[in-house]
């Protein structure tokens, strides 16, 4: 028995876990508890889930503390296995279920959904998913400006500031064609906005960032150089942070925001639909 | 009042609504019913509150029908702005809490909990995401086969499998440092695993795909083709996966399964550590 009494915490699917890791994650930051998790992906079958209800169940006689089970599985064979073990189990969808019965005055009529699935009724959108990545790609970091206009949303920004991993989560998680455009040390005497960009101002969104976080992110990569130098920064940041005022171009300091968050606020702001993969 | 009655859904949170989303849509699923949905992220304030409070309420006065909203909002005040809404209020965290406070006779702690934040305590962390985005992208499709040893895993397949897709979303979602390296038309005469991966045997991944669907995807492309042809892609993905099994490389058919449940089965087969972000 380990001293700390670490809750053991598992977090099980019979698709890809992610939804029950995050929601479980949620769930137990409410708690001052010290936790050693395990997210145990695609539990599809008897066979499958008895292995892991023998592990919660040594688990539980190792430490003499119940493991906290997060689970989301469809079929009720595999279902009753989880439920058997020695785990405190809850059912994250059924969880929400069972008060909307009564809501909509109507029993569920349980299907096999794969939130994270693919299947022939959205093979079409899956397929246009995968060409906003492709687009992304092609027109990342300004490879390309051919087909620009094809961008649901072109981000604007000086190097390191977030644009690409930004410009690949819009297209990855929400299928939206984004491309990204940087401005360069080169470009800082005169900053303009380049013509090619000018006929598109409505799809254009700026990132900015805070200078000392620009600096420490390019002493990674090119350290001692005048591209990681703060001088070099400060004056980037506010040539760009001019050039989004003077144009009127939306933008958002990216240094205290994840992906996520940077790319759901750019499409609140840009107003572009939200699509569900 | 419509004809079809569809019943509204609001996915309602004070971050992305990423997770309200998708677990809203997973319950939401159980039930025979049309719905309308709404995804509002970043309802942090009373003031917005208020907005989606009277969003909400117009139409409940509209349809007749109460509005299901499922939500996630640490701020009480916020929070209570929303359950006085005329709609059937879910809390989707609070529906897990309240069951798991009883069993770990404690009281939960709230505290504001950004799932997908960024913090000063994971801030190394995201670092490491973005660096994990950036290696990914710079050993996309086998473009540089320097600093492949740094590969966490390395993906093989044939053109537009959906190595690249899954490369980007193992960094992206769980900061895995993914390669990948395309076999292609000439190789296929005497197809050989070649020398530079040799040595990382171990962390290659083979994907493969129905010819047919292969051939439908790069008929999208370049119509018409040799490369798009069906003996091609069925030569192709012959050659690939006899090699796969004689050099023992585990191996996927990606052709009814999403980026998000190719990479879960990576990790998964690989034995990678899978990192929440």
């Amino acid at each position: 028995m380990s001293m700390t009494a670490e809750r053991s915490v598992f977090y099980i699917s019979d698709g890809t876990a992610i939804t029950a890791e995050v929601l479980g994650h949620a769930v137990m930051s409410q708690f001052p508890v010290m936790t050693n998790s395990f997210t145990l992906p695609f539990v599809e079958n008897v066979q499958r889930a008895q292995a892991v209800k023998a592990q919660i169940n040594a688990i539980y006689q190792q430490s003499g503390l119940r493991p906290l089970v997060f689970f989301s599985i469809v079929l009720p064979e595999v279902r009753d296995v989880i439920l058997q073990s020695d785990g405190f189990c809850q059912d994250i969808v059924q969880a929400l279920v069972a008060p909307l019965q009564q809501e909509l005055g109507m029993a569920p009529a349980p299907v096999a959904h794969r939130t994270h699935g693919l299947t022939a009724s959205n093979l079409g959108k899956y397929d246009a998913r995968i060409a906003a990545i492709d687009y992304t790609l092609a027109h990342d970091d300004g490879i390309s400006l051919r087909g620009l206009d094809e961008a649901q949303v072109i981000l604007l920004g000086v190097s390191r500031c977030g644009k690409t991993p930004t410009s690949l989560y819009l297209a990855m998680q929400f299928g939206v064609r984004a491309a990204n455009y940087p401005f360069i040390a080169d470009d800082m005497d005169n900053l303009k906005l380049p013509p090619a960009l000018k006929p598109l101002q409505h799809k254009l969104f700026g990132l900015t960032i805070d200078p000392e976080r620009l600096a420490a992110i390019r002493q990674e990569r090119a350290e001692n150089t005048r591209y990681a130098s703060m001088r070099q920064c400060r004056l980037e940041v506010g040539e760009v942070e001019a050039l989004f005022r003077s144009h009127q171009i939306p933008y958002l300091n990216s240094t205290n925001y994840s992906v996520e968050e940077i790319a759901t606020k750019i499409l609140d702001i840009m107003g572009l639909n939200r699509r569900m993969y």
